[in-house]
């Protein structure tokens, strides 16, 4: 691997690592202040978690030989720890590797929108592995891994079979997310039903931030190095995610009346997920025009589960699953062959195969993705409970699950800083007005009575 | 392009890209909770709009050929959908032309200091188009456009016959959007004038931190590439940081008894600000009084502006306008011909010529955006009224122009995290105790009485 | 310096910018409200003061050539003003020197866990530079100056005799800081014991995200370029972090009950720190084990200190100290010799030597830092007043020493911005409802009464 290749790289896997606290951020904020840091635990320890996995059997499983030749999964124990990258062999393949640990990572812990609130924590850990082993890796497998005939090395049936374009992910990252998202969803039930409003938007605006600058990491990393294709794909993608924030404006403004700050944030993460499979793919005006389609698409579907009420918590099925497919469709037909891909869509004289073949791709990974995981959830249920009981819900999740809450305002703030939780005991009495953030029993008494 | 210079370029393009998200969270925390979301449109939506005139007819404005070889402004046409830029010649020209919708955006995001609290969104779009169009593309021009006699090109006039020292756009930039700023806010005209303090300062010291790892991105970036260039301009910009911050902090100390986190953070920003068009012509030491020194005019450009009233919200005169020049002048005085731009400063046996010739240059910067932005803004206003009405300002900005506010956090965070504006209403007596912040109306209703 | 690890060296000096901000954020959220804006400035002024002296002395006692050829300190005129390096010689030298700012100046942000909520700002500032000046700049010359007999350069005593391994300043930077904190804590003496919770863990999320991104730029860059070293710290560095993370999770979980999230990211830091001098030295599935075990070594630390009501506020020395001791004993038995450090530790056949080089440097590492700390504090205390007066320290130490308040959340936000100390003072009447955070000055009265 070239020295200034791995030179942006570097600076890409940092970048990327940025995604983990936004993406805390960005989901933490549109929750009620009771269930923020529960948001957190779930996105931060699909990280922890899958760096485990990941260097045990994961690697192999993704980008591992195909077993029996068959492109359906990598053998899990060709990098057991690693072990065959730890010595340097020029081929930068360590590196990738801790790349696609965040890529595996950021995936569950987009998976955490259909578990918003209401799943218990132990759980949430049991299904991320399960998920990551029966869900990720394999359409990981599909997409990643390209066949080299050269070496003998095989690798997943899809690409290597259907040829359809997804540059950085749209398929294995974030189709499978949404539908493995909305699938949780279901089989967990949907929250009490009281509607809430985002406590705090400067989180969502954090981690949004947070999240751009990551995505940089995520779509210029793809390109493989510090290369022209870098630099096209960071900037298409400065385009879409600014397309995606003019866009979920406009059809605000259109039908409801005023453009949100919420709703700009969501139409960016939609322009970011719509051009990841075509950021190559497209040319810069494309671009804003592909941003702007995922930020429509978006829109429409969060308005149309709105009233079907699945709670999808964080809509990673409108925001990442139909702002993919937007993406992806958007390639078929409007590829532009200047683009450093050289994909014709349809419309500039593509072949009319790619009509059958990225729809192919798309209903393949969303139906995979969507029933895995919903028999993984159910079949987890019979073993373990998944979901918190009703009690702990009312009095949110933060409390039930992690015995902390999100904030203190109130607190003089006066003594020593305390964990909360481990080591002796601080009476609560001692505590002398660390009022808990909307915390009223009898206000949530009066509620549920009411409800029923 | 080499390699190893595009890796650096591609992750300072990254770093920039947080000073969105940072000047979001400077200005929100600066205002009172009411209006934090509206700051954050601004600052965002600069980036949403200026990447789409940008790529249609900016970037030929800037640095398009001179039209008619008069140096005033560039052809439009030239790179319309960055067509001639979208296939690989080895020139880098997409990253530039990437980086360079970055530059404008935040100019932009800058002036919003002259609207805080109280402009309509609408009008802000189409003003940010237009201020874009009339000020900031022929500036840029002037200063950035280099004539190229090999080749026929002509640039701006500005640089090229003025020859003035200006490292990373303190003109075009920082002085630019400081007069701009200034401009509109007479325009507007201040807020009602009720003293408020900043709602949440540690959003400040986020956006400042943020703020400041751009600035990385933004000056090293200038340098061009992985150069010696690069890492003494990050240095000197470091160096100048630590200045601005602790000059702050004294001038606090001596002139209103105490040290705030609030002033130190401005004095960073001014001492980056300063160090913007000195960063390769000072000495390390230099940079470190460069940066106190801008902090200083800052701080007494603070003070004389609050005898006067001027609502320029964000003080972008005083930390840009005023910190710019004074980077400039200390160039054209204390320039280290050790430094990498080898400029001699006056009492380093400079030209005298410099005596004029900086100063001219920002005569004219500061001129010609003060004028013409007051201009825009005054004829805009016939034609759409830019402000929000008075009671829309008493409620809040953000509840007025966005139907939301930036914090429910005694909302008992129960039930299903909804997007406030779009899709089938909420009810509002479903939401159980979403007690806006602040949002007293009785209080409102006294208080206006009282300062009639 | 090679173009390509310039650019990875940029990238990873604006990553380690980001540490700055984050250590703010994590350690002001660990407080009560009254003491957010103080802790921000202990951290932020330490890059503020540590830059100037750096540039004027600093960077000759840690890198100049040892006076008297002793290995006791460097030469502090060496490096007067940086004057020496501010011309390109194609060594990197100033890229370097800046790096060392940022290594130096955090270190002392560390520091400040020993004096959160009760101490001076001034005396804070005068402690800074007396400690960087007796503490910091000796130990990092007795590690991080590697003789050259070559040409004749005579480094610090302790790597050059000891040759113990330290990656990446396990000892200079994190046991160093650890023990200080606690020294000065010792000094300070404890807060007025009222257990407060910490009052805003979002703060907490943020800075330890931006955190992780900076400690890849620590590590990284320590590589010395974009090289296969660097790739392998970073893959190591976040495998560790989530090693640590889970690893506190997990005795969350068994000897309190629940995993906590504040306890994720306390292990998340303690899992960093003890990689940091391990990182080339272990092998992936070895870097989880030394991250969980920083972590538990941590939890242990803070649940002792717990019972001993030593105001180490924000657990340096267990977290700093401790897991820092952690990692470098893990690599004397674990040392991985497949590892790029060709370290091979006790059990993997390593020369017996490692059982008593590596002790050895911590503890004088430890005895150092806390001995010359304490001298420092304890003279110190002589001539100035280390201390805020029991009064302030019931108010709130932002209000007493820096005349401002982390948050008005309650304000209407109506009018204008208002920097609070300086200029012409704003009546308190004038601020509507700026309903101070928790100052209820009844109930202090009643506590302090209660207290006594």
């Amino acid at each position: 691997m070239d020295p200034s290749d791995l030179a942006w790289i570097l600076a890409a896997f940092a970048l990327v690592s940025l995604m983990f606290p936004g993406l805390s951020l960005l989901y933490g904020g549109m929750l009620g202040g009771q269930h923020v840091l529960n948001t957190f635990m779930m996105v931060m320890s699909s990280l922890g978690i899958i760096s485990l996995v990941y260097i045990i059997y994961g690697h192999g499983l993704v980008l591992g030989n195909s077993i029996g030749g068959w492109g359906i999964i990598g053998n899990p124990l060709e990098y057991f720890g690693f072990r065959n990258i730890m010595e340097d062999d020029g081929t930068g393949d360590l590196m990738w590797a801790g790349f696609y640990i965040l890529f595996a990572a950021i995936s569950l812990a987009l998976v955490s929108s259909g578990a918003a609130g209401r799943m218990r924590f132990g759980a949430w850990l049991v299904f991320g592995v399960l998920w990551f082993t029966f869900v990720y890796a394999p359409l990981a497998h599909w997409v990643f891994a390209i066949d080299d005939p050269e070496s003998g090395y095989v690798g997943g049936w899809m690409k290597n079979v259907l040829e359809f374009h997804d540059f950085a992910g749209g398929t294995a990252v974030h189709m499978n997310a949404g539908a493995s998202g909305l699938a949780l969803a279901i089989v967990l039930g949907r929250r009490h039903s009281m509607a809430v409003r985002p406590h705090n938007l400067p989180l969502i605006l954090i981690g949004a931030g947070l999240i751009v600058a990551g995505w940089f990491g995520f779509n210029g990393g793809t390109a493989g190095g510090a290369n022209f294709l870098a630099s096209y794909v960071v900037v298409t993608s400065l385009i879409a995610a600014a397309g995606g924030m003019m866009g979920f404006m406009l059809v605000e403004r259109v039908f409801s009346g005023k453009p949100t700050f919420f709703g700009s944030a969501t139409g960016t993460i939609a322009g970011l997920v719509a051009i990841t499979p075509a950021a190559d793919a497209v040319s810069p005006l494309g671009a804003f025009a592909v941003g702007a389609l995922g930020a429509v698409v978006s829109f429409w579907a969060i308005s149309w589960k709105k009233g079907h009420r699945v709670d999808d918590s964080f809509d990673v099925f409108a925001v990442h699953g139909m702002a993919g497919i937007a993406g992806a469709l958007f390639v078929m037909l409007f590829g532009d062959p200047l683009a450093p891909a050289g994909v014709s869509g349809v419309f500039f004289g593509g072949e009319l195969s790619l009509l059958w073949r990225e729809p192919l791709a798309i209903i393949v990974t969303l139906t995979y993705a969507f029933g895995v995981t919903w028999l993984i959830a159910t079949i987890l249920n019979k073993f373990m409970t998944l979901r918190i009981t009703s009690e702990a819900e009312y009095e949110g999740i933060d409390r039930a699950e992690h015995a902390e809450s999100a904030y203190h305002l109130n607190s003089n703030g006066i003594g020593m800083a305390t964990r909360t939780n481990f080591g002796p005991e601080i009476p609560e009495e001692t505590v002398p007005d660390a009022v808990q953030v909307g915390v009223d029993k009898q206000k949530i008494a009066d509620t549920r009575k009411a409800s029923k």
